[in-house]
């Protein structure tokens, strides 16, 4: 854990009054439209920020690996769901949990997943809820609407009584700038889930939980008819991807990294900083999308952007700072020793370089540590 | 820090053989040249890994961090350079290091950076020892040969006493396929390092040290005249960029990410698993190299590679395999539960997603540590 006493560069800020805003600006729409959230913990990892999600202070949370399950657990958080396929192996883990008292769900989309679970769970007389994974937009895992095997896999669970509903994850409005394809995507994922519940009702099921969500179609979804909660998780801090796709603005963006100025190259148009890909991340989110930002974009201290100044480049511990091609802006006049704050790509891949957030608490700095690994 | 006995993937496997082959073959080439090794830690960042490169146990060390150069001091490391430009707030760290018993070089290229330096060491009355970073190749920071400042700089520090020599990192090779021209990159580099030299011993200056090094330059040195030391890292583990510019066979890559399959896609032509980005990280090295390896090549568990497997598409804990684009070759038949092993891009990048390696010792497995952040 980082000591702020020796407090050098690169290191994770942490703005906390735009993540209050960010927290509470999907808080009320969520109360608008009259649907718990249950946040994913992935991106913040850190009981610091993600009790500050909640009156209580406790969940319920989606977590993304067991090691954030079993540090949230310690922590007093009881209500989790498991939200990346079980595989049988890790089933010893997620018993441990749901015996110290913590309720956890866990997530598959396979006949043969279903069958290891009910087999454990008889085995050790455990009380394991599961979710059935849904795939609403060919991004990633699931079951489609309207295959047979979601009824099937639901019946080996419920006569176990191990089933309790459906998720999905609308991973394809990361790719809408626009507000309608946004709007769109967030309704189909809505009529994808009321459907595959129908289809469960139809044939006898309950399907108690109908958990949809992405930090897009939370955002811009008008009605959630059907849903019982709604999961995200990037909204708490954004990033350049969001700002992309106009789910918020630059100036929500709450997490930034810290650079120092290491050096010049004026025979090419660069500034050396400390802060490489070490601190940044490989992540590239923005590359495909309509403005390009390089590593990230890059801000002074006060949190302004520098005019078109982005990381052009990045090696272990060198970022090259440089103005975006195709501009005619000048670069900032910099001093070995100028401190920089560049704004992230991508929020779950650039803290997850950092163990933990330096935040400003009035005239001191204090430190959140945040859990990464498995 | 992990516990073995809940092993669940995704872990980072360290195969102890491999790596004791890559370390005896490039220390058997750098006494062939008669040049010692001055190895980067910035890959392992293990003393349970450096300690095995050397004979003594305890260095020379070349350090990416001062978080590295700290981890290293504390395990009786005590001759190091910090190979990336110094800072001037940097300076307490480094000073308390040096007054730990530590012989720590910092890096520099501008006379703004010289004179910080002079002052410090001055009125700390400190013993702080300096290299001057040159450019051979247009790829990072540094001055060009025949640049006035190199002798003006070196002449403020020498000034002090603080002036030791030269280092540069022939970035470019890289980029080198052909054995050619890797070691036209490794004598350019030679070559680059002894004019500078050259240019500050005709001024009447000193230049004890001449500091070369990348891993393609290190291995494809044909002589080494001239130069004091060599520095290189990736090769402890090589990687998957290493085979792509044919510095290693995929045989020698000593590490490698074990993932679980958790499910299928066979609409797809898809097989899941648990390994997203947050195990391989984001980087795409080989997505200009001759074969594009995606975010990693799959092997079975003995190491052999599937034809043609690779990881095609990662969100942040999910890894999705398919048959590299333009193959024939079929998807192997792997069940919800089966374990897989992934060579990595980027074996820096890759390492640093995890907090140690899990390393097989005859029977058994044990965890050796690394470190992270700065």
């Amino acid at each position: 854990m980082m000591n702020l006493a020796d407090l050098t560069t690169p290191y994770l800020l942490l703005d906390p009054d735009k993540m209050r805003a960010n927290i509470a600006r999907l808080q009320s729409h969520m109360a608008d439209l009259n649907v718990p959230l249950r946040p994913h913990v992935k991106t913040a990892k850190s009981v610091d920020i993600v009790r500050r999600l909640f009156p209580t202070g406790s969940g319920p949370i989606t977590v993304s690996t067991l090691k954030e399950a079993e540090y949230f657990g310690a922590h007093g958080f009881d209500d989790m769901t498991y939200a990346v396929g079980i595989s049988p192996d890790k089933l010893p883990r997620v018993a441990r949990l749901i015996r110290s008292g913590v309720r956890l769900s866990v997530l598959l989309d396979s006949k043969a997943q279903a069958e290891a679970v009910v087999a454990f769970a008889k085995r050790d007389n455990l009380a394991l809820p599961v979710l059935i994974e849904i795939d609403c937009d060919g991004e990633r895992a699931g079951l489609r609407q309207g295959d047979g095997k979601i009824v099937e896999i639901a019946r080996i669970l419920h006569e176990n009584k191990q089933f309790m509903g459906i998720l999905m994850h609308a991973g394809g409005s990361y790719h809408c700038p626009d507000k309608a394809a946004k709007e769109a995507a967030a309704e189909h994922e809505r009529e994808t889930a009321v459907a595959v519940r129908d289809e469960l009702l139809a044939a006898g099921l309950p399907c108690d939980v109908v958990s949809v969500g992405s930090t897009p179609t939370a955002h811009f979804a008008k009605d959630l008819t059907g849903v019982t909660e709604v999961r995200a998780g990037v909204y708490v801090f954004h990033d350049l991807v969001m700002a992309g796709i106009h789910v918020c603005k630059l100036e929500d963006i709450a997490i930034s990294v810290v650079a120092t100025v290491i050096g010049h190259r004026p025979d090419k148009g660069w500034i050396m900083t400390d802060a490489g890909w070490m601190a940044l991340s490989r992540d590239r989110g923005t590359a495909k999308q309509e403005v390009d930002q390089g590593y990230g974009l890059v801000c002074a201290m006060d949190g302004t952007p520098y005019t078109d100044l982005i990381v052009t480049n990045t090696s272990q511990e060198h970022g090259v700072l440089s103005i975006r091609k195709g501009s005619k802006a000048k670069l900032p006049k910099l001093e070995v020793g100028s401190k920089v704050r560049i704004l992230p790509n991508h929020a779950c891949a650039t803290a997850s370089q950092f163990d933990g957030y330096v935040v400003p608490d009035g005239d001191d700095l204090v430190y959140w540590p945040r859990i990464n690994g498995w």
